[in-house]
């Protein structure tokens, strides 16, 4: 491995405008941590967005999940992002056909595209899903992450796979901003890794989702944001948790990880 | 290939309902086309859905590229759908781990389980995302179809995948329907096999995706029910054109393959 650039050195590398703004944000923030925010009312969101904003990079949101979804909740939702410096990330894991994904991503009730700065796509339709988000999305300065791995059991994902994944982002870099993964895929500074099933606790939930904890995600795997849902939302104290969560994200183990 | 049965006696293979109803009416109504009915405003799938519900035996939706949904919306189709007989298949594509499609599955606006007959996944997550989507489906007498192959270019989905796939739907008999496929992929007369990106002029959009003719479906790929979109709904008169195609996969195709 060799010496880890820190998030403000790696900014430079970025070819995509949304990238460089999280960079730095994690830079400024000093936090690469970010909510899963898998909860089914718009009040719900808004209140962990509020209570948890100060201590996260990013809120991952399923608005297809919320009961009351409305446009009045994103304008309060993208209020409170500017006020606590976070982005928003729709996990909409889109998977179809490059003039479908166009229609999901801009239109339909969500409207995703205005107000998500950064989706994630599988590439399994092949690179005419890239083409087709990338036309909504890159002249409003938005960024796609590609999912080249999983958390849950059994997926299919595999090294052949995340490495399709990697070289069909190459294709894309003004667009693609990064990866979900569990694994970092190379020594590129441009892209940013996610990874998705952490807690403090490693374990399995009963329908397949695998965990792994912050200090295998970041020391062992190499990834750069740590993507926590239940072990904050399910705890007595969400706030204090998140700040546990920061802190094996970034105080334990990305500053050491740096050195 | 063996002696191929008609839709009737393929009915008493089934292991879910919802399918012996469709192989029934497939049968009954003389009709394997699907209309994929991809326009983005309530009205006009309701215009279509009563214009060619006579024609069809399927009619696929995107619900979340029509920028006026409503529960409304959904009553009047599910009218439609009783009076023409034809089975309603939100086009999802679930791409997410158990828990997660539980939740995109049974709730937020949509409420997809309350009225889609048929919804259909991508195996990519592992089987979870089986398990979470039945324990919603299962009990609601819904069908779930297994992504084994696109119609978009270089998609990753190739033979291996489409192996894969069908082990893992021999699995879930109870719940799994068949494949969205571009090729049979056993002779398993309990399978139902949906063929999208059909035209009667084979060729290509600017995206990536690639159009077969439905005798090449039909006949070479051994499909079941041909999906029509774009040839359908963008012709000067839709209702000629949807007979065109149902003459295309039923009297010219299907009948002549039974013998």
């Amino acid at each position: 491995m060799p010496k880890k650039l820190n998030f403000a050195e790696r900014a430079r590398f970025a070819k995509n405008s949304l990238a460089r703004e999280l960079f730095v944000l994690l830079h400024e923030k000093k936090t690469n941590l970010s909510l899963s925010c898998d909860v089914t009312s718009c009040q719900e969101v808004l209140d962990f967005a509020e209570l948890l904003g100060p201590e996260i990079c990013v809120l991952k949101t399923h608005v297809d999940i919320l009961k009351d979804f409305s446009l009045d909740f994103v304008k309060k939702l993208e209020a409170i992002a500017l006020k606590h410096r976070f982005f928003i990330f729709e996990d909409r894991k889109f998977a179809d056909i490059g003039n479908t994904v166009k229609h999901q991503y801009s239109g339909g009730i969500y409207h995703i595209a205005d107000w998500a700065h950064i989706v994630n796509a599988h590439i399994l339709p092949g690179p005419g899903i890239i083409s087709g988000l990338s036309e909504v999305g890159l002249h409003k300065n938005r960024g796609l992450l590609l999912l080249a791995s999983m958390s849950s059991k059994d997926n299919l994902l595999d090294e052949n796979y995340a490495e399709k994944t990697l070289k069909m982002a190459e294709q894309f870099p003004e667009f693609v901003i990064g990866f979900i993964a569990q694994k970092r895929l190379s020594d590129d500074p441009q892209w940013i890794y996610m990874t998705p099933g952490v807690q403090l606790e490693s374990g399995q939930d009963a329908l397949g989702q695998q965990y792994v904890t912050p200090e295998k995600a970041i020391l062992e795997n190499g990834s750069d944001i740590i993507i926590v849902g239940r072990g904050i939302l399910k705890a007595k104290d969400p706030l204090n948790e998140a700040k546990k969560y920061r802190a094996a994200g970034w105080d334990h183990f990305y500053q050491h990880y740096q050195k």
